[in-house]
């Protein structure tokens, strides 16, 4: 790496004001950001800055034709005080990944890296420790340049932005399983963390809340009868004692935290199957008592269980479970993001 | 309405600055522009002011989740120096159905055509007469409430934008049929202006582009049987004497170039089939002689003939028509956008 990165400090901290007792998602950040300009082919210097907003010409591509995409991440510090991190190489290869498929220039790895460590050191008071408690991490990349013609931007902004979390959801989710509305063609942008892909679920999803459900499980937009993901998570199906999940596809966000619950399934000699599952199988295991869980997955909400899904009107209450594997994949993989448990796939690394 | 427009003007103009011959498509914007912020539920107080940057929040919503819409229209001047506006109130009903589908709140339709004429009329002197010149007009709202949750946003900026414009495409035109990657789902986003509907063709197009095509025509993502729109243009075929163009749907654009074609080609006796087409049947027509024109519509490219397309690997020129229904059409257009023919229909506006 050629650029170091400029570092200018905030003379000021916000974190006096801050109630980490009561943090509502994404509404409060950290004092500095980390920002990267692309112009002439290039990325330019790095800079760590106090957070401020950004100035930006009103023809800026990213308003025009949602040329922007992002990750979504977390740091978490242990009882000792240090600070982890979980699987963020990941979300570089992810977000570079969406990235090419918008026509996005791929961002540096190492600089990727030494940015996210540098901005985490520097705002580490705002990491609070205690399962729950998390740095969530926004990296986005938005096109810049100031001209609305329908083509990739030659300009680009990278951010690194964050906020303190505590849980993401809380209480039962139920969700509706989608017959109307689609989140993503075949050949299109659905595996991406594409803005577009989720601004366009926000009216489904308001209707589904109407109707008392937190979430959609979305299906294939040809048939509705595939299980594809959540939207902002992947979801997982527990019949009997087989874990049930739909493979990656164009269509289907490759989740960070869905491949990391398969690899401890595995390991824990659990069946897993990755193939497509039909909503009638579900509907079917329900009916019959073999559906044992259903929950999702996903970096905002670890593993989050479902607790009832409606599908054509009617609805599915998912049974109370002693035993569940939702319990032992959130266990598990907090145990090795908060550093109380042994890592054996080294996934978690420090700042 | 209640809120009047605050006007706050320019001190000095850009316009002498700019080479009218020489334009680039979207990269001079005039000296205002008209704003309207959307809080507490309702919107605010209207303005035109200067044309300068905005300033938002890096987690403004539209960077993350593209909650933004958009519409393009054109303003025309006559050889008498008045100025016309095309079917102006259609451009507001699609772009507020744009923003119901993003869960986004609507423009009320006075306070925007008096925005719109009133923010023409201070920079009347962009408008530059003669056929092909136009004021290109560009109203957009963006999601700009500061708060990275997966929500509809609570704040809105609608902004309306305008940069003077000649032809926007010229040469030959070749397309190619899609077949690997797809534009809209079923049940997804396709027929509305969506931000995030326009960067995820950036790449195919790319891919198009390098190949030789300048465009390519979007197929269902189902079967890429059958043809749709060409993400910037509506597309109509020729074969024989009868025009044929696909049916809107939730996955095609209701162009307005498209719907005026429609309507003006039957008040011509024209023959129009307004239905599903297979590809294999352009490509049949292609071979026994009977296809005689493809065109694109749209807002900025007008009537855009196409003089080729490719489908898997082959590829099938359009052969030079004398008497195209394309050059007729684009002639009746341009003469009731520039008030040099009768206008029938109503559509012209005078600001």
């Amino acid at each position: 790496m050629t650029n170091s990165i400029e570092i200018t400090k905030a003379k000021t901290s916000k974190i006096q004001d801050v109630d980490f007792e009561n943090l509502s998602f994404g509404k409060i950040f950290t004092d500095h950001m980390f920002t990267c300009d692309f112009k002439n082919g290039e990325w330019q210097k790095p800079e760590i800055t106090p957070y401020a907003p950004l100035t930006l010409d009103p023809s800026a591509r990213v308003f025009h034709y949602g040329q922007a995409v992002f990750e979504g991440m977390k740091a978490y510090k242990d009882d000792a005080g240090k600070i982890w991190l979980f699987r963020p190489e990941d979300n570089l290869a992810r977000i570079n990944k969406s990235a090419e498929r918008l026509a996005m220039p791929a961002f540096p790895h190492d600089l990727f890296m030494e940015g996210l460590k540098k901005l985490i050191n520097i705002d580490e008071d705002w990491v609070k420790p205690g399962f729950g408690n998390s740095l969530y991490i926004r990296p986005f990349v938005i096109a810049t340049e100031p001209a609305i013609a329908a083509s990739p931007a030659l300009e680009y902004k990278f951010l690194i932005i964050c906020s303190p979390a505590q849980s993401y959801y809380s209480g039962d989710v139920r969700v509706l399983v989608a017959e109307q509305f689609s989140r993503s063609a075949n050949g299109g942008v659905g595996f991406a963390k594409a803005a577009g892909n989720y601004a366009a679920q926000f009216y489904p999803t308001s209707l589904a809340n109407q109707e008392g459900f937190q979430q959609i499980i979305w299906t294939d937009a040809d048939t509705h009868e595939y299980l594809e993901e959540a939207g902002t998570m992947n979801v997982f199906f527990r019949i009997n004692d087989t874990l049930i999940t739909a493979p990656t596809s164009e269509r289907i966000l490759d989740g960070i935290t869905r491949k990391s619950i398969i690899q401890i399934a595995k390991d824990a000699d659990i069946n897993v199957e990755i193939r497509p599952i039909k909503v009638s199988e579900i509907v079917e295991a329900s009916k019959n008592g073999s559906l044992k869980e259903i929950f999702g997955s996903g970096t905002a909400a670890v593993v989050s269980p479902i607790s009832a899904f409606s599908h054509k009107g009617e609805l599915f209450e998912v049974p109370k479970q002693d035993d569940k594997y939702s319990d032992k994949f959130k266990n598990l993989l907090n145990g090795i993001q908060y550093n109380t448990l042994e890592d054996p796939y080294g996934w978690r690394q420090s700042i």
